[in-house]
């Protein structure tokens, strides 16, 4: 089996730096786009065959070092009684968004292996198609970026009706990120046991936050989440963006693996989370535009402020973007096992 | 004349901590939207009485210590060529995006004193309105964020076309930035000439860069501008946001007072951008919206990091929101001058 990812994740050395993808398997993939014409989004979501092939699509084309479990972060709300869309064009819309004590009192507990039993199918299934040949990833939103979606209705660029519940409400809010918190941590879990060889913590939002209050109001429920997991026996990544600032205290929260944005230099991230964690990053996605030359000196750096430290697992600082040309993704896939090769003692 | 403003600037002793808000005149505000009701927004920057007018409500409705010029960054934008619209709820929305070199060569150099002359009168009509009494700043945007604004055709959550030429053609890239550098430049020069007694170059949006590509596409245009500025004597403010990362260099490219937005820790912030330096911010916009205690636990916190060293102007991180509560906005006025005073020796 190629372990690159899993050594990484536990600082070990590797032949090669391994190298994944976030939305590695998405829109900018012809493979992709052809099943998404006949299907929706959570319609792939909930048949577990569908999930399994398109989780499968980027292994196949790419030779990235890491399978990533095509889902959405917010299918754990739907089983908690939110009314969730996917509106064309438009991103995540929910209809019944979450903005009083009596809303967060109304939000369902989840029994994970009936509600979101599609998914840990699809996680045993993937497992059986890479016949122990590339690590199966598993992963959730953090009770934080689930919240702004659950109390914006969607996306946002201010988070303003976020922050007013966590100012105004502080324990409304709390009970919030409590039960979501629970039903992440059991949904992780509970992957897991299906078989996910890793699990990553998407807190992509919280970079939102002042630092202070990332510590009162955020991070005492990502901390219950990955110290459940830290019990589950699979190395974690804790992942967030425009994160600079938050990095000692994502740490302190916990996580194997701490995910850095393209924001911030690798070397100068991976002394603010600290020597005993691994990294991972941190391509920006648009650097996947470029013509090669130029992409090859964004990947070129990122590997140099690696350094060849053991544990760095390469990786864009957010998603694929929609547009992405392929043949680039798989050009990083090349250059970074090729420029990562250690040196002959 | 109320001199707390441009004294922190020069890093003096103040007698209270100066205060002001960026977008301090604005929808938030009864006697703004009277007047908007009334007249686009374009029509209030093009008409100097009435620029002056929503320039000088802020500053009669909540007792800060500096004025700013009611005008948009957008602006130098309609002579050089663009078709610029504010479409209602949408933002600006420019006709004619630039995204090759010849739009760019097409890009009509600027005479500031005809072309804008309207905004020179604002200045001159507010400084004599305030009688010396209050500090009036003058501002324009920064040279990567207006060309985000003329690549991307208006906002941007990615700013991915504006990076494909950054990256796949430098040449156009620069040709573009310096004929903004040029512009902003006179612009700002004959602010200062006008009266303005202070400049803020805002870029916004130079956060969304990781330090290499600020450092290689965008510090030596910001450097041209800011060096211009150093020359013509009124001190600047060089302003941005996600920018933890980038502070180093944003204080390389210049600005006497460097903004940092709610992210970044002020005492942090400030240890990053030099003791040489002001640093000017950070309350999160959001917190204007908070109950009162929790709104002053916030203000005194950046008081506290502050720790009474001279050279601290109090702000936002970013702009006043457009829902947000007047009073909570004069009550951070009270706040800081009250929590501000230099203990008796």
């Amino acid at each position: 089996m190629n372990d690159r990812f899993l050594r990484a994740c536990r600082r070990l050395p590797v032949d090669r730096t391994p190298v994944w993808f976030m939305r590695q398997a998405g829109r900018y993939m012809p493979e992709y786009r052809a099943i998404r014409a006949r299907h929706s989004l959570l319609e792939i979501c909930a048949q577990p065959d569908l999930a399994a092939e398109v989780t499968l699509q980027p292994v196949r084309a790419l030779g990235v070092d890491a399978a990533i479990l095509f889902a959405d972060i917010l299918l754990p709300l739907i089983p908690m009684g939110l009314q969730l869309e996917f509106a064309a064009g438009e991103g995540p819309v929910i209809h019944n968004p979450v903005r009083s004590a009596a809303d967060v009192a109304a939000l369902r507990p989840v029994d994970v292996d009936e509600a979101l039993g599609h998914v840990l199918a699809a996680v045993r299934l993937v497992r059986r198609e890479l016949e122990g040949q590339l690590p199966l990833i598993g992963f959730a939103g953090a009770p934080f970026t689930l919240a702004s979606y659950l109390v914006e209705g969607g996306s946002s660029r201010t988070f303003l009706r976020t922050k007013r519940l966590m100012y105004g409400e502080p324990e409304t809010w709390h009970a919030l990120l409590g039960k979501l918190a629970q039903v992440v941590g059991d949904y992780l879990v509970a992957q897991v046991q299906a078989g996910a060889q890793a699990v990553q913590l998407f807190d992509s939002w919280a970079g939102a936050l002042s630092p202070a209050d990332y510590e009162a109001y955020v991070l005492p429920h990502s901390q219950t989440v990955l110290s459940r997991l830290a019990a589950a026996g699979a190395p974690t990544i804790h992942f967030g963006t425009d994160s600079a600032t938050l990095l000692p205290l994502m740490a302190a929260a916990g996580g194997d693996v701490i995910g850095l944005d393209w924001r911030t230099p690798l070397d100068w991230g991976w002394a603010r989370v600290g020597a005993d964690r691994a990294v991972q990053g941190n391509l920006d996605p648009a650097a996947l535009f470029a013509p090669r030359p130029v992409l090859e000196r964004h990947v070129r750096r990122v590997l140099a402020e690696a350094a060849g430290r053991p544990g760095h697992i390469f990786n864009l600082g957010h998603g694929i973007l929609p547009e992405t040309p392929v043949e680039n993704v798989q050009a990083v896939v090349t250059m970074v096992h090729e420029f990562s090769v250690p040196e002959a003692a």
